[in-house]
């Protein structure tokens, strides 16, 4: 295994950071690096917004459910789908825009996705660790109001960044044989595996935690179909003029 | 600059390739790098489908709108939006679940494309090289059938890999100050800053074709915001159980 794979294998979120800046210039190398992700039709469809105000930290780690690494890392991130500045331009290049669409959502939310994953493998490789914040879609309507979202912007996750100062184990992942499949969709082993994939975490959960999480995938994921729908997302992202069509 | 960000930007799609297949195991290796992408609360909403059978490589070249690579490279995979797999384990284990929200399109999508990019990464550390296919979503009802998708699952690109038989150049991205902003959205140089891309897009298209090629950006642009719109997505996905509430 090559040593940039090896560092692919060994990625966990980080939550606790040491109290030291990151260097001058490295954020920007960082987001350079993100930016060499591949692009759909190399239209960049991202902004980042790096949040310094204090204030603004605090109220962003409020609307993402109370996640007080929001307010502490070192950095802390927004990445914003923007189909703003393309359209924008074509417009001004003469071209009778259409906006509003579902595929602009997808493409725009995909850019976003490949650029950011360009950036927390860059912020690894300086030993650095990060956090992808999910939890800014709790409220994106007071995120995309306290930053000046335009329309046609929509903030899609945060990251924090910093010198990590914890050390979790590497999370288990499904068998491979779950994810990849050849020629077809076939999932007539899947009960099998999800089973499998299930004691495996109900082990991962027990050793942790010295036996008190009795717990597995399958039951972790209960919430995220139930009570953490983020039924809102239709309205915003029609609102922010995504999906509409 | 450390040897993993050098890599990260000398990024660029490869179109041909040598007809040199991968050493046994290594395309595992790829996926497996990838499931180490961090996922939204584990959920890993996402599967891969590698395409062998050479008819199915030709009707998706096809499908896709005509792109040879398709077909001719060493390694084809269909990266898959997957909320099936999750939803269900999660019933099994007694949640009473809601499915085809916008927030699991949200979720899914951006999960496979994190855990693509590490593939991506993963592939080109070892010299391969690799070309996101977002054509796939030219006709994604032909792809779903192709390959057998059920329900709550979505192709959202495709991806060739191989050995490089071309060595274009790494294309210009957007300057920093245009992506990068702080504690708010301002887009007051916006113009300007698009004006001097355009200028340097200009320039390279000027460069690699002879002069021949007179274009920038912003007008490159157009056909995605005008012919390519893909307006069949929203349907699409709310077919697929994607985006419905």
């Amino acid at each position: 295994m090559n040593p940039i794979i090896q560092q692919l294998t060994k990625h966990r979120s980080i939550r606790k950071f040491q109290d030291q800046p990151l260097p001058e210039g490295l954020l920007e190398t960082l987001i350079r690096a993100g930016q060499c992700a591949a692009t759909s039709n190399q239209v960049q469809a991202y902004s980042v917004i790096r949040i310094t105000d204090p204030h603004k930290r605090d109220r962003l780690a409020e609307l993402a459910g109370g996640q007080p690494y929001v307010s502490a890392a070192p950095e802390f991130l927004v990445f914003c789908a923007d189909m703003k500045r393309a359209t924008e331009a074509a417009e001004r290049a003469g071209a009778e825009v259409v906006r509003g669409t579902s595929e602009q959502l997808v493409v725009a939310s995909v850019d976003t996705a490949l650029m950011a994953q360009n950036v927390a493998i860059a912020a690894e490789s300086e030993g650095l660790g990060i956090c992808y914040i999910g939890g800014i879609r709790n409220n994106p309507d007071g995120v995309s109001e306290l930053l000046a979202l335009p329309e046609y912007v929509y903030p899609v996750f945060g990251m924090c960044i910093g010198y990590p100062a914890q050390d979790p184990e590497v999370k288990p992942r499904l068998p491979l044989e779950s994810i990849l499949k050849q020629d077809r969709y076939d999932d007539s082993q899947d009960q099998a595996q999800v089973a499998g994939f299930d004691e495996a975490m109900h082990r991962y959960y027990q050793e942790r935690t010295g036996g008190r999480k009795d717990s597995t995938w399958s039951k972790e994921l209960a919430p995220l179909f139930t009570t953490k729908l983020r039924l809102h997302m239709k309205a915003f992202l029609e609102k922010r003029g995504f999906g509409l069509k």
